[in-house]
């Protein structure tokens, strides 16, 4: 395979258009948790990212990287999260039209959300096949650029670019830990930090009822995610070609935690800090919680992935 | 009655006092709250304060406004809530103890968040008689300082730090608002504030379920607080003396609110803005959202109190 990775100075040159759009978010630490956890934690918090979610950083490059006449038929793209919300909105500021395609079945306020942002939706039926061919006629009705959550180059790069910031705050970092889902986001990561500094370890973490990721490195092949069972909603994708290729040669390894784990670390961070994280996010805290062996003295910058919780059905209380 | 008053000068001394203890907690606003809304918030996130409220301004300037002579007894007070802790933190910071009467049926995990600030708990019979004659008897036995969780002058001084430090963030407001229960906070807040620049408007709010305070302004004589029926555990309490004194003297008025305001508010700053604040700390933002035409076009100062919520009994998904 012949993959074109992104470098170091592809993420600097993407945070040279992400950050006249995108949120510059603090970077927090809190002594009781960082005494609880026996490290010092730095979290980049992208819960306070535009949209709620770091994916703006990946959309908003991918939209503004493009050409006049490559943007004039607008932006595309399959999704129910987050990256449909973060490239609507990206898309709205600059001015072009979007179009995402969501399964019939997604709930009705994510639907909203999306449409809040000014996308147009096209519902299709819940499988991988009406969702292709969806796709595929709306990419040819409206010329329209295809966005990938995170087989993109310039995606993978605008994620990288919440590194940049945290290291720019936090220089001495000895960790960087990460969610990996699609790998997006961990593959942004990499490129920056270990282009930064190579001695500065960097891991994902994943749920082990979703570990793909895991398995994947550890077999040398790109396994599917086979529809996992875990409350971290954002980390149910797997690989593609170009996260495996970026992940495979620059992670120190993927950590798995337990859905009780999650729990827990959301739970400990919305209580001790006060701010409001995803379950998706609160994947790396649990990995420092049930691997200590790895950060116990270490400073750790820990990227805060989003903040967007259904406040209706949330899991406290379950495990007690 | 002939009641000293704190002035203007009086919280800004006691500003030397609390800088070198407390968190300098950052003024948020968020532009799709303030479109919601229709005016310009600036929260002052006492969520972030030590203790997760903004009690420990007011106990730490009590604690080190202590001689030595005075303080080398410790200090003492009765109360369940933030107040007991962030005293026994105050007192463990200056390295004498503290005695904190509760009553017997209060949540383990109020105790045990108390002690673990360094406090000597003594339990009590629920009620009033008990409460007052144990504490006698602990500051008869130990010869600790009294502090009073509001009808203490250095107290109230302490908390109208909050505004100091709002007001050199934001000093163009129009208004300012916060929430009444014993109404420490809201005297500090009145006493700033209205020295600071006597033409912003100072609001204060609480639940319509626990009105004591804005039935004690209208019919000039201090209601007390008859077991409250509310979500906001923070406003129980009823005015003193001393905080009648310049509420009744210095407010532009108390605005009440229901529970379903409360709930909708706490939700609203919650997704919208990814941080927990607790419900006592929604009632001024639930203020905003039932009189509008208080609030519409103004810049709004919002105290925000705390953020000590117990997530195993959160209230959303009750009103939908």
């Amino acid at each position: 395979m012949n993959i074109i990775q992104p470098v170091f100075d592809d993420v600097v040159r993407a945070y040279s258009i992400v950050k006249k759009h995108a949120n510059r978010t603090p970077v927090l630490h809190s002594q009781s948790v960082n005494s609880i956890l026996d490290s010092s934690l730095f979290l980049k918090c992208e819960n306070f990212q535009k949209v709620g979610a770091f994916k703006f950083r990946g959309a908003s490059n991918a939209v503004f990287s493009l050409t006049d006449e490559e943007a004039r038929h607008g932006v595309t793209t399959h999704s129910s999260g987050n990256h449909a919300a973060a490239l609507a909105l990206a898309a709205s500021m600059r001015g072009v039209p979007s179009y995402i395609v969501m399964p019939e079945n997604a709930p009705v306020i994510k639907k909203k959300a999306v449409e809040g942002y000014g996308a147009k939706i096209t519902l299709c039926p819940p499988t991988q096949k009406d969702r292709e061919a969806t796709q595929a006629r709306i990419q040819e009705e409206t010329g329209a650029v295809f966005i990938h959550p995170y087989n993109n180059f310039k995606v993978i790069c605008g994620q990288g670019t919440a590194s940049l910031e945290l290291l720019e705050d936090k220089p001495d970092l000895d960790i960087v830990i990460a969610p990996v889902g699609g790998g997006g986001l961990l593959s942004g990561t990499l490129t920056y930090v270990k282009g930064f500094n190579p001695n500065i370890k960097v891991y994902g973490a994943e749920p082990i009822n979703a570990d793909d990721a895991f398995r994947s490195l550890r077999d040398k092949t790109i396994y599917p995610s086979e529809s996992p069972k875990t409350i971290a909603d954002g980390l149910l994708t797997s690989l593609c070609d170009l996260t495996y290729a970026i992940i495979s040669t620059k992670c120190d390894g993927i950590l798995t935690v337990s859905e009780k784990g999650i729990v827990d670390a959301m739970r400990l961070i919305w209580e001790r800090m006060k701010i409001v994280i995803e379950p998706s996010s609160a994947v790396p805290i649990a990995a420092i919680m049930e691997h200590p062996q790895y950060f116990k003295g270490k400073k750790v910058g820990v990227i805060i992935s989003g903040g967007n919780v259904d406040l209706d059905s949330l899991p406290f209380g379950k495990y007690l």
